[in-house]
């Protein structure tokens, strides 16, 4: 290939992947503990399929852009945001189907990081003449797929704290006013976040004050609500709450302490809660109990919402792996009010965590700040 | 003029009054309670002369501008920032040198608005028979001369807030570590932001954590030191400490209160240090009080360093023009670290300060947020 049709060639392939990482968004809330992927197929320059893996068990992207295209697959070149699978689990092997349709050339965003199938599924679609290309929009393939990606290499969940906050740092005033720190378009920023999400946890104040619902609220988008965690160590979540309430359409789970009264447990269990007994001290669930239990029930991923001392035991046990930060252009100011995050902090400035891969976003008139926990 | 022809002019306008700008920028420090003014003289599409308003009492940007420009304006065009004065202060009007200079045509960033000015300048170039356009990059160079605007209009001095904090919005640790919050570039721009103002305020714990000098470290640029003010409610200040001991050097006042014992302030008289005595309560002086004195003695801006009390009874008291609030990718925690900003703050989420025009500029691995308080 000459220099110029090769670099056509490379702009095509990122076009195609990114059209491809679009299609797998759309599985957001609904294939978890599996990655979000998705594949487009096509020929003579024209998409003829496009799928993505729409829902956990569920048929995968590459199948699915395959099946789009109707039999049309022959010779066509298949774009896939994650190396095709080759072996069988809850579906045949991915491989098998493109060798079936007849595909020419496979472009993949990222490889599978799964130990067991690492290198397969590539190296099977070479074996049988078809032309490989790896690594196309990589990076960004494997920020779509963080959480995934931390849960099967390190197997915990990928843990995600969520502040919104004015611009000095508070989240309330002294007495617990926090409605509304940010604009409308950072709330519904918050819910697109809870989609992407396994699990949120809030901490029994916030219950208390506000009576959330803590589900996904989104226009046009069928919700995927995460299962709703309260911290709530001496079991003080009113029956009567709106959690409580709604617990058999939507999984909620109450964290007492080891302590807590059988008899108030089994009223919230016969509400439909699930109730988690677990250590802690000073009114605190300890959140390294907590997560270990979270991911021995298979959640790969929690978005802890607040409080600020929560927030502060998760940031104190080193739990976080990304922020996202919402500030809104206010100043409450007041040596009362209540700051981001609590709990213990650091003796010494220089031993603060350090944000890496800071991003900042204006959303509106407020600002969202991202970035990863080394 | 043709539609391209004028839009051509448009556009050389708007680069000279651009290059008047940076010109006028390097007065800053010098010229206050003056405004920042510079200008360009352009003859055949040449810069043939260049000046600024150097320092308070001495000449004037035009007519540096046509001084540097020799003698050969006959006929040229004049750039300036600001609308030339047509009265004799302490130098005689810029109007007589224009007009004796034989320039042709006038361009003008903003309008003078000092009442007793107001269209002089600009109409007697016209009525000479002066092309004069009016309003170029006006926004550009208001901005750059905020503080003089408010100070003529207001007659009180611009006071901005500067913070430097983690992501989460503290500035010590519990123990009162913040060495360092954030990077050699933020800490350099501070330096930038001391060169603009005549006054630079902190507390006396600032003073007696960090024994800092307050002066303005900047290399390359000739340093104009700002008054350095000292909230120190209690006269506890040490003799020792290098503010009071570099006094005759650099202006430097303590403010205390009433009741500070006369010896203690004799003391600090003899070693050069300026006392103010102003009302408080609570360990903390009147911000209110002392704004007023400010303005009385001619200050026409003041830099609140902090710490939190201090910036707490600014916003609280309603005094704050701009913030420049600096944030490193750190974060602290700790329910008991130091808040950005202390004070009484308010009852209510929705009564906080609104932050105007909120612009994010990324300083290194730093994001500096700057705004108005409305």
């Amino acid at each position: 290939m000459n220099p110029s049709a090769k670099s056509l060639q490379d702009q095509l392939d990122r076009k195609f992947i990114k059209m491809a990482i679009r299609l797998a968004a759309k599985g957001a809330g609904f294939v978890s503990p599996n990655p979000l992927v998705g594949a487009v197929v096509v020929k003579n320059g024209e998409v003829i399929g496009k799928g993505f893996h729409e829902r956990f068990g569920g048929p995968h992207a590459e199948v699915n852009a395959l099946k789009n295209a109707g039999g049309e697959s022959k010779g066509a070149t298949l774009y896939v945001t994650l190396e095709p699978c080759n072996h069988y689990g809850k579906t045949p092997p991915c491989t098998k189907a493109i060798l079936d349709a007849g595909v020419k050339r496979v472009v993949i965003g990222m490889m599978d990081p799964n130990p067991d199938v690492k290198g397969g599924g590539a190296k099977v679609l070479e074996e049988h003449g078809l032309e490989v290309t790896c690594g196309v929009l990589e990076e960004e393939c494997k920020k779509q797929n963080e959480i995934f990606l931390k849960y099967v290499s390190e197997k915990t969940p990928f843990v995600i704290a969520k502040v919104a906050a004015t611009l000095d740092g508070k989240i309330a005033t002294a007495g617990g006013d926090s409605k509304w720190i940010t604009s409308k378009k950072s709330r519904n920023f918050g819910h697109r976040l809870r989609q992407q999400v396994s699990a949120i946890l809030v901490g029994v104040k916030t219950v208390l004050a506000d009576d959330p619902m803590l589900t996904v609220r989104l226009k046009g988008i069928r919700p995927s609500h995460p299962a709703r965690f309260v911290f709530d160590f001496y079991g003080k979540t009113p029956v009567g709450s709106k959690l409580v309430k709604t617990a058999k359409e939507v999984p909620t789970y109450l964290v007492v302490n080891d302590e807590t009264d059988n008899e108030r447990v089994e009223e919230f269990r016969r509400a439909g809660v699930y109730v988690w007994k677990m250590p802690g001290r000073e009114g605190l669930i300890d959140p390294v109990a907590f997560i270990k239990r979270l991911c021995a029930e298979g959640f790969d991923s929690l978005l802890v919402e607040g409080g600020a001392a929560i927030h502060g035991s998760f940031f104190d046990a080193g739990l976080v792996d990304k922020i996202y930060f919402f500030f809104a252009p206010k100043i409450l100011g007041g040596r009362d009010s209540r700051p981001m995050i609590g709990g213990l902090g650091f003796a010494k400035m220089s031993d603060a965590l350090k944000v890496r891969d800071m991003k900042i976003k204006k959303l509106g008139e407020d600002f969202l700040v991202t970035g990863y926990i080394s």
